[in-house]
């Protein structure tokens, strides 16, 4: 049997918004550590991976660990039904072929139970290292997605470049160019606010930018994202959930020569 | 000549928000006693009951009884020219082909005055007889309003079931089933927030959740909303027009040896 | 070279906001006395004049005179990306083919530099007289977008008439007709909440309500409107840019006996 129950059930429903986007179906790994997705995106560029740590939960009982198949529109459809103050409980039974979300608003006045269907979904595990990157930058998530918004109006490809300075910007298209700089800055009075630069050699890789488009779903995660890049690496854009998760984004670097070919 | 001046102008804009879903096109009957209007949406499944009594006006005069025939569309636009704290004043000539709607701003310095013709409609007054209901359920209208909302994303029916516990709502659809219990809560500070159940005996009934759906375009009328089912009757579902009036949708439920047959 | 910095960057993103949807291109004008644009709306109706004082920049440098060629959807794609605090400054080499525009944080945390290319444009410059009007009224910005939004369903045309009482605008169509009286009003407590009449003699003239609703996408520039009507004479509707300028639009009257012409 498995029974988890979140206080914060709106940070379910923000994981949601933040996954639903670029996977359409995926496994729910629940052991008694917590509940893990990993998935690639439906064109098998991105690649998006999320942790819960169960001692974030309530109450977390997980009897035997077990893969849970879900469509995420159909679960996120589900979870809108949820009310921002209310607490979530997912429950399964061992074998069984759902599903159950519970919604109990804070004064039990109204209780919601959504049954989902299970699903038989076929996943590779895809074992990412652990790496030591070249740089590391923390930055307000507002700021990130309003930059990577605003260089989608003007090119599709977005160069990223770290120095000592700051984090760098850059994109080319019809109309012209644009580069923004965000410079490291230790002082704002909140951390969140504060963008932190940790380097050990400058960076410059470029992306495509609707991929970076859909990882900024997850704003409404956190107020900070980290960005982790080294040369020849995919780039991890990491969201934490609450105290107790993490959803992060990996998307593999345009390589130069590949794109002169494409030109 | 008639001659009616609404203080609360605001009132009439939120009426023919509640109505003109259902209705495209109908009569309101107009006399001493107030506005009434009564029609059957235009599927003819719903119907839709409209009362204003002349009390609740600053100002009510009506020499003679009369029809006054109109598309709730146009009416509609023309009211949506009536800003939130405007007087709203409904006047028409004796046998004229036109009625007008004046707008004044609290403080006189905006005057408008827009002229809507006339229609001439056949309409069958429905004579709805009194019933006693073997239950009631008064509840907050966005409570019902969302839950309404949350069952359509699942299923195209919803089961109603009143017990003393509470009221519950049920769907199944392809993705899953819901269902949402309203326990009654006669301790809520206020006391539109309140549920309150009276119940002769239980009920349990199935309708077709597009059409609650348009009824609750009239949430923005009043904090609270009353259901009153009986087996076999048409659910009321009433939202209160400040303390002058009422609109109440009717809808029948469905008979289940009918949906055996369609399946 | 030129070089201009503006402090309130935001009065540059809502002149686009003003201009862009009637001129798809227009040559920027730019001399040590500011930056002017005159252009006709694509259907040669109207004519929208801008005006910016270079007293207005904090900082403002133009070694001579030149036309800057510019397509406003892309000018404004960029401007859209700039900061509600920012700091915009405008750069342009001498004989380059791009102009920068530069977007500052108050905070100097994040800079953005925006190039757009520029582009050969045919213009005429119109030379509009001087007059003197029969009719000046000055109302809020917001009241008048609102009316021609209202008459906007209702008719094509409004017509415009002012007495010593006030401003009416008029307006038929298949549903109806509409008639909104602004009157005279030199007590509110803002001045920008005023609607003061001067008046020399009485004028009534027709205009199509589409070109007005472009012209109100300038309420986000001011508070306040003003209009200037005479007999035969395109209107002038002007909003001030700050202290520093404005944006004017002119319209020609509908000539009657055209529009018998056109019945």
């Amino acid at each position: 049997m498995f029974e988890a129950r979140l206080v914060q059930g709106i940070m379910l429903k923000k994981v949601l918004e933040a996954t639903k986007e670029l996977i359409q179906e995926a496994n729910f790994e629940v052991s008694a550590a917590g509940i893990n997705l990993q998935a690639m995106d439906s064109s098998h560029v991105s690649l998006v991976a999320l942790n819960l740590r169960s001692d974030g939960f309530e109450h977390f009982r997980c009897d035997r660990n077990f893969s849970m198949g879900l469509n995420l529109n159909n679960m996120d459809k589900m979870l809108k039904c949820a009310g921002k103050e209310d607490v979530i409980t997912i429950k399964a039974e061992d074998g069984g072929d759902t599903v159950t979300f519970l919604f109990e608003t804070p004064n039990q006045e109204r209780v919601s139970e959504f049954e989902l269907k299970l699903m038989d979904i076929t996943s590779e595990n895809l074992g990412i290292p652990e790496t030591e990157y070249s740089a590391t930058v923390r930055m307000p998530s507002g700021e990130f997605q309003r930059i990577v918004k605003d260089l989608g109006t003007i090119g599709d490809t977005v160069e990223i470049g770290v120095s000592k300075d700051g984090i760098k910007f850059s994109a080319n298209g019809d109309i012209g160019s644009a580069n923004v700089m965000c410079r490291q800055n230790t002082h704002a009075d909140k951390e969140d606010e504060q963008t932190l630069i940790d380097m050990n050699e400058p960076v410059n890789l470029t992306f495509a930018l609707r991929y970076l488009a859909s990882f900024t779903k997850a704003t409404a995660l956190s107020p900070a994202v980290t960005i982790k890049l080294s040369k020849e690496l995919p780039v991890v854009v990491e969201y934490k959930v609450a105290d107790f998760g993490f959803v992060r984004y990996y998307l593999a670097p345009k390589i130069e020569d590949e794109e002169m070919e494409g030109e």
